[in-house]
């Protein structure tokens, strides 16, 4: 049976800008290639309603999973619980089990649950939550949607909690070997390597190093003996 | 005016199985800010033809611009010429301009224009170049699709070629303030100053510092008086 699939939703207009660079959907590419879940597509949208609501409805509906980063904080670019509810056509309120979740860690604070807080109490009807051990307010599942924070450490604790919930295929094992050729000269090699190992994964990424060209060939797959034998030949191949 | 729109599609498995950590797309997200371009969605897809046909497809017709990182050089798995071709609906073969280049390049070198590296000259029938002064094949612009290379320093030098040729709008401003107090102190007012100003784009970005929460403001827009008078307002009302 093949792997699960994915897509990860990166929500938020702060790495469209430039201003900040995304370190959630690579943090997530790794776990769920660990987990033997394959991470088909990611998309980057701005805080923008019509946008978030799309990509949710298009994603949930292509893949097994959808992860979502950003946009379930209590400000008013924070608007990514609604969109979610109204992806699925579900109404969304205040709920009491977030609600107390939310209480009780406010009074440990002796901070005040105001208005603009409470906004992290509104989850979806038939939403699951997902525990927040960093700062509290949870994220939540929807169908196949996990709603996630987009702040990197509260993100990373609610993907070590989700991941063990959801049912992954293999691991994808990888080895990797960089020769300094130019690609050129590994295309046809490689090519044939591929077309001998049809279900193995072979990438080539060519890069400059010392002004001189090279290329690190991938070979990924969920058989660690044929990976072996594709990177055996790969290195006899191009032994220096 | 409002400013041109823009979607950016970063090709390769390598992002997605998280080997690889993508840096063109903030690259290109800073480039596009200053040039008065809006950046509103980014994508990564897989090296996989039917995902990068249907994401050219969509994002060319949804965007004024898109640019494209990756599959453009010789090994088995840069198919990206060609699904632009298919995308299009055009033919797509070695164009003689393009060869002209790689075999001035690789004369020069003393390297074998080989059948691999000829695939790189492949080009569909009403593009125009894109000159690669770092490693000579080039990239192309089909409509209003960009078609570049993954690797870095080439990326970059391509977005330098193309970006003057777009016409631009109103560069982007920005300014920043990091408030030492939780996004939900700072919800209503920054909710208000949103209100109080709808031609900006007002955001708010949680972070931890030393165990405390903060957030930064960040104020966005193209009137540079405006950003100026919501930030005098934004720090008058959070002066400590």
């Amino acid at each position: 049976m093949p792997n699960p699939t994915a897509a990860m939703l990166v929500i938020g207009d702060e790495i469209l800008s430039g201003r900040t660079r995304d370190a959630n959907m690579h943090h997530l590419a790794g776990e769920l290639t660990g987990h033997g879940v394959t991470l088909c597509e990611a998309r980057i949208v701005s805080d923008d309603r019509a946008a978030i609501v799309a990509a949710v409805k298009a994603l949930s509906k292509a893949y097994d999973h959808v992860f979502t980063s950003g946009g379930i904080g209590p400000t008013h670019d924070d608007i990514t619980a609604d969109c979610i509810a109204e992806a699925f056509g579900v109404p969304i309120d205040v709920r009491d089990d977030a609600r107390a979740i939310l209480q009780a860690r406010y009074d440990a604070m002796g901070t005040d649950l105001n208005e603009a807080r409470l906004r992290m109490a509104r989850i979806p009807d038939g939403a699951e939550l997902i525990e927040n051990p960093v700062s509290g307010a949870p994220g939540f599942t929807l169908k196949n949607v996990h709603v996630m924070a987009g702040v990197p450490s509260v993100f990373q604790a609610m993907v070590a909690t989700i991941l063990p919930t959801i049912t992954g295929g293999d691991p994808v094992l990888s080895q990797a070997l960089s020769i300094m050729r130019g690609e050129g000269d590994l295309a046809g090699p490689v090519a044939k390597l591929a077309e001998d190992f049809p279900d193995l994964s072979i990438g080539s990424y060519p890069f400059q190093r010392n002004g001189a060209f090279g290329a690190q060939i991938v070979i990924r797959g969920t058989d660690g003996a044929r990976v072996d034998a594709a990177m055996t030949r790969l290195a006899a191949e191009f032994a220096e």
